[in-house]
């Protein structure tokens, strides 16, 4: 496949952007974020009219009201957008921290530093939230970002990348920090995969098989978010009001993200103390359990779990449950099942806790908290463009601070090499 | 391609045999690593015999001398193979790190700490230290590792394999730990290049083909070392005898190596005031220059540097040299020339050093000390298994520290989500 000419300039041009951002001190980049709600409230009325035609495109595709709902910018969805821009601005420096940092025996000061990733490019499907969501963590850390949204959202994301690098040309930046690709077609998307040498990484945001496509397809080294598979152990000694409630808010809080609960695993000692009760509080909550023998030993209603219950992502009013010998068994199934993304324990072990979180093998290990609260938000990072089950350069989510690399910087006084 | 049974038999073992040890002590660890040069002394031996089979076997096939030298286990290398096992036994351990931590406003205290990366594939070529060096980190991070050394060297690596993972198990910990691909013919690379989900990271390690074969081909995120473009700058204000001592030990204290000189900046307001001396040095040196029109000005007799020259790494007595009007001019120079590996500055300016620093987009900025002090040992890493030229997961020196991910932990007393 050839690349595009016109995304292998926008390719040149971010990489000349990203050295000179890089280059510029974070009080700059934060300005430009600070400056893009107001831009947006310039820009208002063009959005939400890019936002209506886009919409009608949409609904003269014959496109379901679920993806129509995600693709519309309602006054609430903008509000939201113009809030993280603000609370990105306001996040500290994640360019610049010293890492590391000593004196060598020969009198080198050796420093380890962290500066921008470079070009990073996003491809994402309809929310035109991300367009600024993303955007904006990538120049929070000294990114030149290149957005490639869903062709549905075109329109939108056509407006708001305007008024966002407007917000950069006026903060003293080069404009093409936010470049968007919105030509139709899939040869954009494919195009950008293929810039090496000109993006450093590719973020791909979407359902699993978008995910799929773009981890095989790319060229470029990329981040990503395949499934949320979670467990949520209750140990031999786990409190029965714990037990409920945090298997309970894992799970219903909220079904169709990636951090709801997939499975529960319960240990043989607590099984019969405290599965009757789940039973009832998942019934009543409307999720329809799926048990291994031991479980319908205790529960005979609920119906039997395959094999592959074991693996499914739901997403959805379904719960896998299983009854475990101990909590190497729970760590065993956990390690073998798991998808990696959140797993937890509820116990008032020390024993087992620390076991648990050394060796559930897991981008967050959750003990006596629901798996809802990993996250970004929760773990106080501020905004995230994203959660990684990828064990390379970043696991779990991706704020700021990991769209960074580092910089190894030396200075001596006329040192030489022996 | 169909991955060889035998390969993906070695995945799977490996990654069990990764969850072990993320999960035992760093003493553990440590201990393999410190019981390793014994075992080397028991199997000294057969490793002997072993490589003198695979010499035999390398010069009946007619390979060159500067090959078989590399190939060849001297008493020399020998003991420098076991000093630096123990030198990686006495590193602190990198798994388990507190990176990050705090309590969230809602009591919910989160940490992110350093784990193992899991199973690290290394595809190399003949020396066979790096058998030993290579599963030294891999394995001081808590990681199992699948060797594929060159077949020249394959009876070689399995004695020294074999033994490395004896004293794995006499640490207590599991043999699969380190493993060692033997069989001859491509296949048993290009299978470990395609164990997706039981090989987390590959690192090639060898001659510029051999990476860009592997980067290529493999299906798990690589780790590499490419190019070694390095430049020194001198600014405008440069010491006379500093400038030329730095230019001389970057370029000549070792020509074939990644760090080593291979372009030389000079400020115009310096070049009548250096280049002279640094024509005489680099000549008495062995060192042949080829420069710019602006450098022949000043020393005719130097051969023209062609656009070519501004790219290539020579790894040989080959110097191009440039007259720049700036600091602004040199960065640009590096940034768009370079390749990224270590670029330095000789000056007296803070300023000059300051945006040098911050401006050129360099695994490794020297600032007043030669480009041959960057690399892990000059850095106090204690042992690395290559540098990186990556922008993603690792930039620079790669040691034990870089063989690691994260986790995050968050510890409640039954936190729900609202």
């Amino acid at each position: 496949m050839e690349i595009i000419p016109e995304v292998l300039e926008m390719g040149r041009r971010a990489r000349q952007a990203a050295r000179v951002a890089a280059a510029a001190c974070g009080g700059m980049r934060s300005k430009a974020l600070a400056l893009m709600p107001q831009k947006l409230h310039d820009a208002a009325e063009r959005l939400y009219a890019a936002n209506g035609e886009d919409m009608a495109v949409a609904e003269a595709a014959g496109t379901d009201s679920a993806k129509l709902a995600r693709l519309r910018i309602s006054p609430k969805v903008f509000d939201y957008m113009c809030d993280r821009l603000v609370e990105v601005a306001a996040l500290p420096d994640p360019v610049g921290r010293v890492i590391e940092g000593h004196v060598r025996p020969n009198g080198l000061y050796v420093s380890k530093v962290s500066v921008p990733l470079g070009v990073i490019g996003i491809i994402y499907e309809s929310r035109p939230n991300v367009t600024t969501d993303a955007a904006a963590v990538c120049l929070k850390s000294g990114n030149a970002v290149i957005l490639r949204g869903g062709s549905e959202s075109r329109r939108t994301n056509r407006v708001l990348a305007d008024a966002m690098a407007e917000a950069v040309v006026e903060a003293g930046l080069p404009a093409d920090l936010v470049q968007l690709i919105d030509s139709p077609g899939h040869e954009g998307a494919a195009s950008l995969m293929r810039l090496t040498g000109y993006v450093d990484l590719i973020i791909p945001r979407g359902g699993k098989s978008l995910i799929k496509a773009v981890a095989e397809q790319s060229l470029i080294p990329t981040l990503k978010h395949y499934e949320g598979v979670c467990h949520l152990y209750l140990a031999a000694d786990a409190p029965f009001e714990m037990a409920l409630e945090v298997a309970l808010n894992s799970k219903c809080q909220r079904v169709e993200v990636c951090n709801a609960l997939e499975k529960l695993l319960v240990d043989a000692a607590s099984a019969e103390r405290l599965l009757p009760a789940l039973a009832e509080a998942f019934s009543a909550a409307g999720v329809t359990l799926r048990g291994c023998e031991r479980v319908r030993e205790i529960l005979p209603d609920v119906a039997v779990a395959t094999e592959e219950d074991w693996q499914a992502e739901y997403l959805g009013p379904i719960l896998a449950v299983r009854v475990v010998d101990s909590v190497e068994a729970a760590i065993d199934h956990i390690n073998s099942h798991g998808s990696g993304h959140t797993d937890g324990v509820v116990t008032e072990s020390l024993a087992v806790a620390d076991r648990f979180a050394g060796a559930v093998d897991s981008a967050s290990v959750m003990i006596n908290a629901s798996t809802r609260l990993s996250g970004g938000g929760d773990y106080g990072m501020g905004a995230v463009v994203g959660i990684s089950t990828d064990r390379i350069h970043a696991r779990g989510p991706v704020g700021p601070a990991e769209l960074t690399t580092t910089k190894w910087i030396a200075r001596g006084q006329g040192h030489l090499r022996n």
